[in-house]
């Protein structure tokens, strides 16, 4: 054992050495099917040349597990289209899994009549190794339901009496920011309009605005409640823009909204951020590139995906406790779409949109 | 046997009397568990009530089937995230999955290094029961492995020498479409934003391009190649802008691009459509949402996901020599974003964006 002057290789030194993937270092060290012999000839020469040795856990793994982890998602499937933040989570879990040439098993549920039994089968049939668990409930029934079937777990967000690790990223910062900021410029009716209040991110972003709000001494009553669409985000825009009083922002809780919020403001000829200024939820890859460009709270469901995956693993493979994750609050990004209200005149008719003198 | 008075109750009939999902009645009748002995007991007796008889090929199902389909996507993770293509489809294929209590395997390898193995594994371990072959390639090699392997497959779009259903969806016409309303309106200095000419589908649709610009006696030499993202949309977009002779209209390859191409537009004070149309592809749901509405030619690849789950099940199902499937091929909407060259006076500065006057 001389591992103070050579440290102990990892399957990270093997792959860099072979000229391989973690990955196929996995699939052939533990013997899988779908690897060529010469391939793996190749590995395991180089891991023995490395004095790679794999732990005995890494060795029990290669036995009896099923490579694989899984996330139920119990929405309309729409939703993965619908809304940024799940393939953007996928992209992050699958950045980390595909390392560890692992699969993803995807599950929609439409509403919750079946999610119990979904749950069962994957942990009765071995069909994954352990799940994501995400849109946390208030005294969600999953949590006792997997700790009984002993499926391994990783919640987004902490959740009272869990016993899974959870990995954090508090976005009520970012919405608190964002509301700060539109106050600061001097806005004193501003509309959150936000997604359903059934989800548990949705009540605490609404938490912080309100909470920002009462803090200057304004009103949060301007509220509307959605379903995450775009279409969603156009109609309580109009809604709003066609009170006695209407706002002058607008903080949205995801950017497809807030972008369907900027379209309507400019067919109404409104300036933007002139006579309404807007903010959106995710920093999406577009929000950068409309015009003027997007105000936006960045969360990195990306980064939250690859630390959940690896928070997983980590818990699949060791079955000891694994610490709890805080990522990188939200935080805000302030571009083009928010500033002061405009005391020069207002157009009429969709004439001089988007206008930021 | 008197199926002529009474037709022969589906698992749907089932479901419906029970009033639970297919899915659960799936679970039931397999006696898979998830579950609880009452739910069964009330599925399997309103079964017997209606005289409902699993097919035998069902009942062989029933113990063989790993009950999941599989998705291998060779692209960099953040395609889930940066393209909406994939949601959309992923969405539509849960769509169908669902309903019949079944997952889908997810697995996204970079490059095509183990792309090999992971179909291999998928197929030793009896992980899926079938796949899902997207982003079809020349010769593709994954038609000769998959055949090999004895793992039935859909693809996406007809390729030679493939004995596996296809399920089509034709988006030449919607391109050749685009391009021809731009002809129509005037314009004559016509550029493409295409993504990686690697991929069949934007090499088929640039062909449509350039044959429609042919046809009507145009130089179809205006292209940029990208990889998809808004960000390459963006930059496309100021390139074209920048020569000394720009076009009047932009034909991009999917909707992020277009959008970033009108905030550029915007940016630099031009009126859309007055001094440049723009038209996307995907008719995403934000398309409608942005100011002025996107023309966008819609392929609908949730209905292309559903078909392609529909068309697998049936494969893995029966065995039998399923039909391809062609949908209806993509077409034009036209919005906002498209319209004759102005004659106008063209503002300077980023003033009177968005103007449709």
């Amino acid at each position: 054992m001389n591992q103070a002057v050579n440290p102990k290789p990892t399957i990270t030194d093997v792959a860099r050495a072979a000229g391989v993937s973690k990955g196929l270092v996995s699939f052939a060290l533990n013997d899988r099917p779908g690897v060529s012999a010469r391939s793996r000839d190749h590995i395991l020469r180089v891991a023995r040349e490395l004095g790679y040795r794999p732990s005995v856990s890494a060795r029990s793994l290669s036995t009896s597990t099923s490579y694989a982890c899984g996330l139920v998602i119990a929405r309309d499937p729409e939703i993965i289209s619908a809304d940024p933040f799940f393939p953007s989570f996928i992209a992050g879990v699958e950045r980390v899994l595909v390392a560890e040439g692992r699969a993803l098993v995807l599950s929609v549920v439409g509403g919750d009549e079946h999610e119990d039994a979904v749950y069962r089968t994957l942990a009765a049939d071995k069909r994954v190794d352990g799940v994501f668990l995400t849109d946390l409930r208030r005294d969600d029934p999953r949590i006792p339901l997997l700790a009984e079937l002993g499926l391994p777990a990783v919640t987004l967000g902490r959740t009272p009496g869990s016993p899974f690790p959870a990995v954090a990223l508090d976005d009520t910062p970012g919405t608190a920011a964002a509301t700060q900021h539109l106050i600061e410029q001097g806005h004193r009716r501003i509309a959150h309009v936000i997604g359903p209040l059934r989800m548990m991110h949705a009540q605490r972003r609404h938490a912080a605005f309100a909470a920002t709000m009462a803090a200057a001494g304004l009103d949060a009553g301007l509220v509307e409640e959605t379903d995450f669409t775009a279409a969603h985000g156009a109609a309580a825009t109009a809604r709003l823009l066609d009170l006695a009083n209407p706002p002058t922002a607008i903080v949205y809780d995801n950017d497809p909204m807030a972008i369907a919020g900027l379209g309507v403001a400019h067919e109404r000829g409104l300036r933007v951020p002139g006579d309404l200024s807007i903010t959106g939820f995710d920093d999406s890859e577009i929000a950068r590139y409309v015009y003027p460009a997007l105000t936006s709270v960045r969360s990195d469901p990306q980064l939250w995906g690859e630390a959940a995956a690896r928070s997983l693993l980590a818990a699949i493979a060791d079955r000891d406790p694994v610490a709890d994750v805080d990522l990188p609050p939200a935080h805000l990004v302030v571009r083009a779409s928010t500033g002061p209200v405009s005391t020069g005149p207002s157009p009429s008719g969709p004439a001089p949109t988007g206008a930021r003198a």
